[in-house]
């Protein structure tokens, strides 16, 4: 017999979260650092027991996306190939010892030309179109790897990701940047600033971030500015790349607040037409989604 | 009764050299890990000693530069303002207890507006214009935050940084770009492409991050072949931005070989005649300046 509850797990290189699903509505959800960049192949079910153990009654699906479904994963779910739908092939089975774990890894997505990948993003993609049936557009997820998708007739037909966020916490921690601004607070008009700086010449972003520096050392720029002229910079100079996907289009922003209000506010002031949702309720979506597909295929 | 030798003393962020000059001949060489970063005020002169202690046979003239003259450093030695010689004001004597040791820290250079600093190349530019007297035109001191000075009538007219450097390093250690990169080996080819693709859409350059990693996860693309189109990229964009530094000027590129051959490759390209000069010569020659200044005004 079947538990007619399911479970729905968001699983990237640094982080795990889980929900305990009844269809579509949470009946409890946790969360760990076990991220796959921390787990070796025979410590993925022991991370995922020990967030999940009490909400087993019986033979439970559980569908996974993101980067534990890569090469160094649980069990490798290759990517599908655009264009094609979000969630493109079936879920892939990952081995479990326990036996109410029935584990089922949603593949990511390629594209050959120009090379680009990813993993977790095509189930919040699948999410949206679940809530937004027959939408056209361009779904743009801000995150580490920022995606871009244009979306048309159900199939994610290109994308291209952009590094803004791993440029932004790399050089916020790792470089001569990290003296001289916070991790939290922000300045609305310094990131306006660093937004048109960035757009105008985004060529510039090299003598730019330097210039954060200098500002800190010569004119006592606060950290708050600082961050957010950061953040500006590197957002302007990926909207200047990414215009072929927006210009024109209407775009939804997946993710959580935090992420997507920087790029809602620089869409607004190009006058591109934006909506909102949030990335925990696409990726549960989406999950669900491929849940349904296993029985439909079973 | 002073020591006709004297001591050069190259000390930035992260490492501290050392050199015992009879004149302009170096009569022995030391170096350590000692950078700025690391020490507290009080540490710097025990840290002077570890290295040089043996040099001493009496009361003798430390030149330093770099970082050792920042407010964290060993003594603040406060920037003089660009347009002016390199070694625009005299070096700043810091405190030590150790009656041999005459420590003088040469001050740095800011730029108003846009806002700019350095610490250590002024003295590398100084050395130059000592070897190469009348010379005008473009210093660029490729490293960790490369500068780009004009030069003309003897003193820097203006200056631009580029964080090129610590992007890579940043990015090369800290980003998932480590596990696709080496940290020796080099791909000519690979290079020169980075470098067309950063000249030509510099603005570009988050989503070329991303898709050294796709090439790497698709098309199994080697460890140096993404480290060098790394480097092509980055220093494509700053050559974009840094053009009215090196367009229609004669350059100079002052550095360790390792950090000048790929500007020289890239600035070839360009039909930019380009001069090379070795950093750390151009240290000394600096320090030996800055020395010899001591005994005009004594």
């Amino acid at each position: 017999m079947t538990n007619d509850t399911w479970i729905a797990v968001d699983w990237g290189t640094s982080h795990l979260r889980a929900w305990h699903m009844a269809q579509d509505r949470v009946l409890a959800e946790a969360a760990s650092d076990a991220g796959m960049s921390a787990l070796g192949r025979a410590d993925f079910e022991a991370a995922l027991l020990a967030l999940i153990a009490g909400w087993l009654d019986g033979p439970t699906d559980v569908l996974a996306c993101g980067m534990v479904g890569s090469r160094q994963g649980w069990q490798e779910a290759p990517y599908s190939a655009v264009p094609c739908a979000p969630l493109g092939a079936a879920p892939v089975r990952a081995h479990a010892t326990d036996p109410r774990l029935r584990v089922h890894i949603v593949p990511g997505l390629k594209q050959v030309r120009p090379a680009d990948v990813m993993r977790g993003e095509e189930t919040q993609v699948a999410g949206f179109l679940a809530r937004n049936p027959g939408w056209d557009g361009v779904v743009c997820l801000p995150g580490t790897h920022t995606k871009w998708a244009h979306v048309s007739a159900g199939e994610v037909v290109s994308f291209q990701t952009f590094m803004t966020g791993e440029l932004y916490f790399t050089l916020a921690r790792h470089s001569v940047l990290r003296h001289s601004l916070t991790e939290a607070g922000w300045d609305a008009e310094a990131f306006a600033d660093g937004l048109k700086d960035g757009m105008a010449r985004p060529e510039r972003l090299a003598a730019r971030l330097f210039g954060l520096r200098a500002a800190d050392l010569l004119e006592n720029a606060s950290p708050e500015a600082t961050r957010a002229r950061l953040s500006g910079l590197l957002i302007g100079a990926e909207l200047v790349a990414a215009r072929p996907y927006w210009l024109g289009q209407q775009v939804a922003l997946v993710g959580a607040a935090k992420v997507t209000g920087p790029y809602k506010n620089a869409l607004d002031q190009q006058a591109v037409p934006v909506q909102i949702a949030d990335g925990a309720d696409m990726v549960r979506a989406g999950l669900k989604v491929a849940h349904d597909s296993l029985k439909e295929t079973a």
